[in-house]
């Protein structure tokens, strides 16, 4: 195989934004961008220092990246010459999506990533996998330009990272949705929590989640729970009363 | 009422020995420490360069701070003369537990505090509330000392604090362990998680968590949600599925 110089970008969202600009910022040359929305697409190609391609079966990368919504890849892929080297970056989509294809793989930066925020790529890890050995190593050299981790994995892997990631980031942040609703519904200032918030966080990081556990379920307080309880309806009191069964069962209190 | 220049310390337990080296290094007298186990009380009064006093009722600083579990605090209290000036240092607590004395208060500092875990007290938010303006005052000023910011509130106030501090801390600690468990089952590197969960927190930070949230359940991903739950049993099952349920109601979906 050739060693891969260029990279046609197919999506123009988020991670089509910020993975094209470490890319470019590595060094590597975008050749070319596709989007249905022609308007997106100019704008992220200027970003890109690269044309627009308009018809997706041109796309003309040694390497295609598509970066669409996970429903679309497959069918987005499918547009594309079968004898192109192709990569979507899904955490939830297995990589046989894209089995139309000769070779191809998956390029999935583990991290949520957000319009109008800096993403450090250096710092997010890069799941790979890819049905050719020679492509899982361009794309290895590919994501090591722009991130100090990459790690190969299968798709069954890769799908169990995606189902961890969602208790992390998306219902982490519920949580503490939760929190501000409880503080905003007695005019209380929400912004008081957040140092223990990073102390949660720093200390689930030092000793580990299991020792770190603390507080009225870990001690099986059943008088500060119930109490709690009186003050909570509706689903937050759901959540309250399952996730303080958990921490009982998991240390079997 | 006269200037507080000296405190006892009741209680040798990780709050009595964070709070008491925290004061003693503000520059304010600890003059001595009760404890039941004298061995402790030895321990920690050495720490803080004061005496043990073996009887309770024999405490003798201007203030005594009562850091002994929430269950043992009224108990305790009524065992110190009731004209010593008191408080205790409990999220979940009524000031009220204290009203055998003339003149009470709480002194919260609203974060977990672990034994070997050094102890950011500037950082801290120290909620604070009295009986009598002039202890309040007084409890300020020592606060201050230590802290860069305290609040003064009710005991109604502290306990919706505490109850939303079960959120932050004691929960997402649970939901990182589920995390974790998850990525064990399969011998994946639980940390490879780590980057993800602080962009988690910097960002629900910046853009708050009502603005933050992403994820199937937000985007109302019927089909990732499902297969999800097809990888989970037990109580991880039951947290996504209700964790999801609540995000798609918090957002209307």
């Amino acid at each position: 195989m050739k060693t891969i110089h260029t990279i046609s970008i197919v999506g123009t969202g988020n991670v089509a934004i910020h993975l094209g600009k470490a890319l470019l910022e590595s060094g590597i040359t975008i050749s070319d961008v596709y989007g249905r929305n022609t308007s997106n697409a100019k704008t992220l190609a200027d970003a890109l220092s690269c044309t627009v391609t308009e018809e997706i079966k041109n796309v003309k990368g040694d390497l295609i990246i598509i970066c669409v919504k996970d429903s679309a890849i497959q069918e987005v892929a499918e547009l594309i010459p079968s004898n192109k080297l192709i990569v979507h970056t899904s955490g939830a989509i297995s990589m046989d999506a894209l089995n139309s294809h000769d070779k191809f793989g998956v390029f999935y930066p583990l991290q949520s990533i957000s319009k109008n925020r800096i993403v450090a790529f250096e710092k997010i890890p890069i799941l790979l996998e890819s049905n050719d050995k020679e492509l899982l190593n361009e794309l290895d050299r590919i994501a090591k330009q722009i991130s100090q981790k990459t790690v190969h994995l299968s798709s069954d892997e890769r799908k169990t990272i995606h189902l961890a990631a969602v208790f992390v980031n998306n219902f982490v942040n519920h949580l503490i949705l939760q929190s501000k609703t409880i503080m905003d519904s007695k005019q209380l200032d929400w912004q008081l929590l957040l140092p223990l918030l990073d102390e949660t966080i720093n200390k689930l990081k030092d000793l580990g989640p299991l020792e770190a556990q603390t507080g009225p379920a870990r001690r099986s307080d059943d008088t500060t729970i119930n109490e709690h309880l009186s003050l909570l309806s509706g689903k937050e009191k759901e959540i309250y009363q399952l996730l303080s069964e958990s921490i009982k069962q998991t240390y079997q209190l």
